[in-house]
């Protein structure tokens, strides 16, 4: 083997998987990592990692880009700005969603979020598809085919009058993903609690963005949570349950988990650094930069959060970014005005600053081991999702996506981050660590510096069968 | 890099670790791994792997061997015939016991088992000890003395005689734990109540092998659970719980992981394997063969017990092998004659078939992942006790202890077996996987027909302080 | 006192309340106990007890009379041939359902039942309403009032078509009962799981009587109960689950008592006497008889009943007697035809058999006592529905509604039973103890051996508020 | 019947019983009850109870009198001053324990009690025998022996190095409870931790009267319980576990419950109304008047353990009198000093504080149903420990023992009270409704003003089987 053969080699890595810490050089060529050793022979170019800690790119499971609303409200990253600011925050694959209208194909609907990627995204992609409309069309046909050509995942909202379906639908949806192997996404919040709740808050005059919190108590997750558990163990078929926020929808997995019911689910940064003191103590409409569902909770739910990445209750670490701009008439402020707050466009921003907070607070504080770190960030998403073992793991023959970690001191601040909203929830916490090298497919996407664009550079990512729970499902119908 | 570098190259190995599965080379000098990846330069040797699959060697992270009994019985296996029925077993690390008896010091205890292992070991072996006799001389001098040399691991019992520590015997060794992080194992059974349902079963003549599974029901082994996480609790130091059995004792733990312990356990083979008829359904001594402690249980507790292999409830599977003849008076037979239960040496080998027998139900079936698989076997021991990254995973600068394993059908048999016991307690139960070769430091310990032997080649490990958990205590006092 | 003031003494008496054993004598004038005590003067009329139990009369307060079906269905029993059947079971008041038909004002539904009640009922009765359609004219207005006239509970469905209410129309008729003080009772099943197994199940050919049990799996009523309780949380006000049926709905009912949720629950008969495989072990129609919702489960289940019962799980044990006639066109075979499971009317008799049942196998085994029994079947149903102190015990002041009870042997045949149904689903069931004298207001309705008619003797009862749990709600909007 | 048959007749009472609650005029003859009715015929003396409430006697189960300490330390009250206060607390019958020292036949404590109360009680008394030195002698005959003769319950130890026993004991005793159908007490807190606590906390100059509660964390106890628990699974047979401090202890006790195991519970008022912050908020002695065993623990756990008196988890409520001055040598300051938590005597008076305080935050708040009042403080004990029918309730045929109930507002004052320490922990406390009336027997012993002393007139009680739970035991050995 010549030297010329690697295209570049990155020296002495203290490299992270999800079950390993060594040290290492790493050798790419044609984007992929070919080889793993110490001393090895010189590349086309050289990168010193001088002992620091390099991972796998991170993949953000869950996020929201250049996803339509209903006007004015538009969101504020396309797939630009989106997967710039995924890159300079070490994320190197993003899974954002094609969201299907009632009434549309789910076909029409993939074909028109590529069209909002196809040129712009700077890091490989792929799309869960967000079924609402379960006609029989999509169900025996649609979902099948689509599935067959990659797109092995979808969400299922118990929310949210667009989106939502009734269980009789989930039931259908579920067979879906079972019959063609599937990752069923859930988002369980009980729709009904939350709308008449929203009912009596507003009408006695509550409405500012802190009433939000209170208008979708922990008891709506926990119900949606444990209905979406029986849904699953009806339908005889794993599901992940999307953004859990605390203790009480975190029991109900427990509970399914130790009946030997595959229940999987997600976590995001906000419920371990934001609460809903966040949403406001008072009044004030600030709090709107908050409002995301489910809502932050408290610190004793924190903890709860916490204890569950490590014992692994959760599979992943999402962002679930959902990028508004607070003070403009397209964002928080629709048509410019501070509204009620079951009309702020429910989101926040998180793509850049989910890695970086997570090692900071997780992995610096000795509370999470650096494999687990991986594990949630980049190895199970890419198992769940189909992407492995291309994707989530320092191994020969994946892609060579690579953060390189610094620790320092730093704060975050808005005006320091590649997205294109106007602000972060997280602004003036404190980081210890940081990307200070993002490759993606072996080419330097952020040098801690600089972004390095090539709009168009992402691939779009056929995805195969989830790998992460063992094979053995048995219909019982 | 010439050629000449490479002591041994495996060729086109399947390679799995706890985290990834991924085609590879894997080039191997001075007893280590030092590159990985395909199309590696030729080693002064070669053995293809021909896309079989390779796993790091086992660790058997529970086996007692040599360890002096109440004369007449003696254990049948010393680390000469023990480390070679573990070496044809895959296993390339075994962590046995140095019991300390009481009145004894343990350094003196350690030095003894030193002597027994001497020039006998066949692959690499460390010591757990066992701490029967806590004085403050143990406590305050000779464990710290001895988990800084590398003994980094030790076990408490709440049940035998001759072994067992009371409440306040355990926190003062759980405080040793914490305050110079070495990892304790707890054998939970409650003494007593398991001496007065003996008492009964004897004195109403129910004394048949049998009758030993009556005498620990499963209340016995979750009482003890419990208690030992309550002193965990106090004592504010992770424990790891040997040798679950089943379903009462699971609960517990889950119990303690929900409210954020850090509570690791164990589980062996006959747990899956076995059940409580095989200490027979009527009076016959033949169920001799199989008494151990805790008692295998029943179908239900085994599904509980796959469930919580996969679900990340037990953090390593070991063999618990501890070996006695059956037809022999220094065996299962003491002084020749068939005894009563309660006289009947405990325990069952199990060190060879351990691997075979998991890889063959879990992988193969579809019920367990080949990752987790890897991560039970290996990885985890290998990070519980203290022994990452050096063993425990196929990385750069970890030992090159490897096992290809080999798919087909084969009925076990005893005399296909390598230890020095009478009597396998899997006799004729059928495997579809077993390793064709083993590979210890580099060297062929087992090439799937023949054992080679190199008495002594077995090195004593040094054991560093545990790396599984994230480090994160506080003392309360 | 003259003796002349009571209409009737019965002597003798071992009389049993919900606390309570004693020996007394029992003094009745005007429908009313006056008097306990020894040697109390001669009545105008005596009866010798000679120290039999004596309890209060049963009350069942889950049992459907004269409710219009959808043709050619119609239930076997009107208010003459239940109340008959009920007396002659040791039952004194009934409070059977005033359904409302969606699109039905409640008020008409109340008064069409009254219709059907008036001159018939041969004891005291209520009635429960159904809630199927509640317009804000049904909850603003119908229900306040009806509420302040005596009809003080009120029953929500889960599922079935014409029944069932959404999660916000359950909160909406939640909250009215917590404003004005009634109890809502649950029927908790999820009716989009029903149909879509019931869909798969017939579209495979399984329509036999026994898929009736496999199309509404324990899950079924587990994810409902969980839902149900969410919803009892939110609004702030105590529920009643009806018919309980295992240990899923079981354990979540504890789960919300253990965090100080004021969830009762009712069981009924088919739980403890009657089980799945009544349902049919092979495809005979006969399972028909036994077809009801939730169903019959297994003999584990059964046991937690048995638990749930003695512990103070269960609130009340009601018949659910719902009857229909098995070889009628108008009953079990609809238009004389033997259908698919999913078209065979729901429901089983039982208002006569409910006390006997009960009393043989649970109090004369010495699985329950007699107080307890009391308790169950007559004194908390009369504190939940707003009837003690006049219902529900053997108090001075309270309704001279007795059973004196007799033991021996006897079997259930339908032709001793007085109901109007073809059939009893306990035939040929054993039974050691049955009423020997029922008195309903001071009057002999059955003898032991006699029913004695007085059709339009029973009496309307206008309920008050419920009395079982301390008064501590505190609205949180 | 003629009026001089009545010794009294209270009239126009608001009778409560553990069922029912009616208006009632109460006949007493010779001691009991003889009738009840309104308008009986007048009786040598009357009492018009004008329309208050009339609840049975209070039953203290669990109380300390004139318990031999090692010296200096003296229990404050004897059977005089005790059963003083528990008359003018509306307690009528207190069950006070016979403590057997080690070494000493069980007869010979009991004859020791014998003269310590005869001639000097004013209610009736019976005696709970402590074993603390279960010798064969004990199992096989005193035991026995003693149970026949009306001493139907005794308390087991887990703690205390004067009384605690092993594992195996207990199974012993608790062997004999189910023989010879006694009910078994017993105080669980795990004796080692609390020991291993203490030194440590001592050691590090800890020892302020707070620390007593540092010493006893709630795990201490919820370890103790489900030993316990399991002990009582093991023998088969109940048990009753007293003074359940706080919330883990009751999630032990309704897991075994829901697992269907027959574990009866008891609190007392300083788990409702002191909290740890009452040992002291810094190192003020004042504390030590507070110090007992479990401690109290905080708001949180108050809320747990009246949920548990609501929902029907405790099943007896009792003082846990245990008498000691506080400025006092013999009492909390032994010899005069203040000492180190480990050394101040354990308990606190309460026995005529006790209903009182619970009639005023349960009954009087709406908290807490005045049928549950009379349950736990009078009804239940009576069954649990063998007294009921006798005692417990208001019906024919049972003792007069009663209590008539005055409403208004009132501060405890330790001057108001009659027993004989210096001090209350309650002083201060507002009380909402006490007894007016205390009939012992029929007799007057507090008319709401004065005492009326007649020492010796109290009756050594034989009591009987329990009766609370339903008769269904089988040995397994």
């Amino acid at each position: 083997m010549k030297s010329s053969e690697f295209d570049l080699v990155v020296r002495n890595a203290r490299v992270a998987t999800a079950s390993d810490i060594f040290e290492s050089d790493i050798a790419i060529r044609d984007g992929k990592i070919v080889q793993l050793g110490t001393n090895l022979p010189a590349g086309a170019r050289e990168y010193d990692a001088a002992g620091r800690v390099v991972t796998p790119g991170g993949i953000d499971a869950h996020c929201h880009l250049d996803q339509p609303m209903e006007p004015p409200v538009r969101m504020a990253d396309d797939f630009d700005s989106g997967t710039r600011a995924a890159a300079c925050g070490g994320t190197t694959t993003v899974i954002p969603f094609a969201a299907q209208a009632k009434g549309q194909s789910l076909r029409a609907a993939v074909e028109d979020y590529h069209r909002r990627a196809d040129g712009k995204a700077h890091v490989d992609y792929g799309f869960h598809m967000i079924v609402s409309d379960p006609t029989p069309e999509v169900l025996e046909k649609e979902l099948p085919q689509l599935i067959r050509e990659g797109y092995t995942s979808f969400k299922i909202y118990m929310t949210y009058d667009d989106l939502k379906l009734n269980d009789g639908q989930i039931l259908d949806v579920l067979d879906v993903a079972r019959k063609y192997d599937a990752t069923a996404m859930i988002h369980a919040e009980n729709a009904d609690c939350i709308q008449w709740l929203t009912k009596r808050l507003e009408a006695s005059g509550r409405s500012a963005p802190r009433y939000h919190a209170v208008s979708r108590p922990m008891l709506v997750e926990r119900e949606a949570t444990h209905r979406a558990i029986a849904l699953s163990e009806l339908a005889d078929v794993p599901i992940l349950i999307v953004h859990v926020s605390g203790r009480e929808a975190v029991e109900q997995i427990r509970w399914a988990r130790s009946h030997g019911m595959n229940i999987m689910a997600e976590t995001c940064p906000q419920y371990l650094f934001l609460s809903a003191e966040d949403l406001g103590i008072d009044d004030s409409y600030q709090g709107a930069k908050c409002v995301c569902s489910p809502p932050p909770r408290d610190q004793a739910n924190q903890e709860v959060i916490w204890n569950g990445l490590n014992d692994g209750l959760f599979t992943v670490f999402s962002s679930d970014h959902a990028p508004f701009n607070y003070d403009s008439p397209e964002g928080k402020k629709p048509n410019g005005e501070e509204v009620s707050f079951g009309h702020i466009p429910n989101g926040i921003p998180g793509i850049e600053t989910r890695l970086s907070l997570l090692y900071t607070h997780g992995v610096l504080t000795g509370r999470m081991t650096l494999n687990r770190f991986v594990e949630l960030t980049s190895t199970n998403p890419a198992k769940v999702y189909g992407l492995h073992p291309r994707k989530g793991s320092i191994a020969i023959g994946a892609d060579a996506d690579l953060v390189v970690w610094q620790e320092g001191e730093r704060a975050i601040s808005n005006r320091d981050l590649h997205h294109n909203v106007d602000y972060t929830p997280y602004e003036g916490q404190q980081l210890k660590a940081w990307p200070c090298l993002t490759l993606s497919a072996g080419q330097v996407v952020w040098d801690g510096e600089q972004f390095h664009a090539r709009a168009g550079s992402g691939r779009f990512l056929q995805r195969g069968a989830p790998t992460l729970l063992p094979k053995r499902h048995q219909a019982r119908f």
